[in-house]
């Protein structure tokens, strides 16, 4: 592709669809960055771990006062039902202004408007700083070697981002609509409830793990984890399974199963969460006799980048180059932001994710000229 | 085998646990019953249904003023693990004073225990009246076509029992030492909820299933039932499997369900306790809109034949044989007498049950010889 400036973020969101990156592929993505990056200055280093293929590629000098850097992915998710796609998954085919293809909206667009809008911005106007992107391979999977890799050595190698901007999708229907400034956290916890089998005629005979998972969660669910805060919605917490198996009605079973899911504001952590799901454990335990053990799994801690300078320039980017002025958001799921936030503080902007992880995922190419004109503005502003 | 008076018990034991008659093969048991008893001159009818072999035997008078049934069945449930037995399941060895097979508890030594009686009583005292065997090959299955339809072939034909005795296994420990003058009754109701499919990120936005259940379950075993009654012991409810399958931590499912069996005396009725689940699921429907379906089975109703003289009678016959005082009780889970309490008034005595649906079931065979005197002595009690 044509590497010129201005760089086409719709050509090279093309180009990057077009290599299939089902996590954990590289698929050529890194590679054709790289390539593009090499070629304008930028410093680039692989940092692969465990498998996981990672890009990190600095413009200017390392440990630069102000580094300011991008965080995006360019694995996607499978393709899913391809009977069901109307265009090819991986063919980036445009029609009526619209781009199909796995990752064009989550999010090889993103990628392609930071990466098109640092190199015009370095080789137009090199600033007095750096500008430092930092791309893996895994953020949809397990994303324990991408991000957090990356940071890794980033730390080892005095390599630093003073501020950084997320590229997720995060405008839930209408370009420009939403930002985020932090994420709620998100943990898991598998309860393995074991009793004592018996007979159903002779229920105090046995000890019965379904009652005491029954006894538990009514316990957990009881009232509201809190009320929200300044930033933050509501924590929620969700049941997502109860399973036994117990075919035969005169039989009280052995074991049970049970999995929450909780979704947390700055008001908890994972820690203080865990503490809590095992009190209540242990108080059902006492009451029941039946064993409960927990298993705890935290995708990420709830975070904040308390609203100030460095968000309020990127609503006015938004606002600029769209005509809409953003919200403040901790809303959604995770994203890589919850390991980037250790580092240096982040904010989260990127097109509408409406299609994102579906079958014909697809982008107005528009909003993909949009976004490298707001991600231009951003960088231009952060340097002035 | 021979058909001499005094019929040897245990021989006829021996003879019917050769039988192969897992439900619902007749296996030859019934044939061999009926043979013994027509020849002792019973007036012997087959009452099969549905392919359910049933056999009724009347020595006497149809319809007479004074017609003493014994109730039974000949199948045995399957031999489960044949690798684990120490002797052939259909094999009656005797070792040591000690019957090995399927059905020698549950019940062929019960069955042969009364038959034996019966014909030496007819053929040495002939009393004033009838007396009546209503042997079923089905009880341990479905039973919808075993003691049923020979009750149901006894009211079209006019026949009739003024007295039912059951020969059920009814001593828990030692022989002699609990009879049963009724059952709690037995239903289970199977719950299916259907909520709204959503992530577990936002709860508001789905209806939980799991959640509906938790909230329906918590509060029937909120408080007991009932405290018992003067002849029941108190009324149980277990739940017994919850089911989702739901493998995904960030989805809530738009479907689970419950199962609950209970055991219940005489304070309630499967009409009485289907309406208090069903009202139950009415309120956590309200309060959730998750729908909540009910299904019901309902086994047996609870029944009491009162202590009387039919109980003291028994109770007077087993203290003279053993030496032990039987207590009157209603534990346990069903029988056949759920059927026959609605013909006549009915009672159940049998021995030790301890084996019974066990590898390696067995019986001592002085019970079965016990067993034989027992049913011997309430013949001549009830006709003198």
């Amino acid at each position: 592709m044509s590497l010129k400036s201005p760089v086409d973020p719709v050509a090279l969101t093309a180009a990057l669809v077009r290599c299939n990156s089902v996590t954990p592929a590289e698929g050529g993505a890194l590679q054709l960055l790289e390539g593009l990056l090499a070629e304008a200055g930028f410093d680039c280093t692989r940092v692969d771990r465990n498998g996981t293929p990672n890009l990190y590629a600095r413009w200017g000098a390392r440990g630069a006062n102000r580094s300011f850097g991008f965080n995006g992915h360019t694995d996607v998710v499978p393709v899913g039902d391809l009977a069901a796609w109307t265009q090819d998954p991986f063919g980036a085919a445009i029609i009526d202004g619209v781009m199909y293809g796995r990752g064009t909206t989550d999010m090889k667009s993103g990628v392609a408007a930071f990466a098109a809008a640092a190199v015009d911005f370095v080789r137009e106007t090199p600033p007095d700083g750096a500008v430092i992107l930092a791309i893996t391979g895994d953020e949809e999977c397990d994303a324990t070697d991408g991000t957090v890799a990356l940071l890794d050595w980033m730390a080892q190698q005095g390599e630093r981002m003073t501020h950084c901007l997320v590229g997720e999708p995060t405008c839930p229907n209408h370009m420009g609509e939403m930002m985020k400034i932090g994420r709620r956290g998100s943990m898991t916890c598998w309860f393995s409830a074991t009793g004592v089998q018996g007979h159903s005629a002779y229920p105090h005979r046995a000890k019965n793990p379904l009652s005491a998972l029954v006894q538990l969660l009514a316990r957990l669910e009881a009232k509201p984890l809190d009320e929200g805060t300044d930033h933050f919605d509501a924590s929620t917490l969700a049941i997502t399974t109860i399973d036994c198996g117990n075919p035969a009605t005169n039989v009280i079973p052995a074991k049970a199963q049970a999995t929450v899911n909780i979704r947390y504001n700055d008001l908890h952590t994972g820690q203080s969460l865990a503490d809590w799901l095992r009190s209540h454990a242990d108080a059902v335990e006492a009451a029941t006799g039946v064993q409960i053990a927990t298993r705890f799994q935290l995708s990420g801690d709830a975070f904040l980048t308390p609203p100030g300078e460095f968000s309020a320039m990127l609503r006015r980017a938004v606002q600029a180059e769209t005509g809409v002025e953003p919200v403040y958001s901790t809303s959604g799921g995770t994203s890589d932001a919850r390991f980037v936030k250790d580092h240096c503080p982040v904010v989260e902007f990127g097109l509408v994710g409406k299609t994102m992880h579906q079958v014909d995922e697809r982008v107005e190419v528009a909003q993909i000229h949009q976004l490298k004109a707001i991600y231009a503005r951003v960088l231009q502003d952060y340097f002035s």
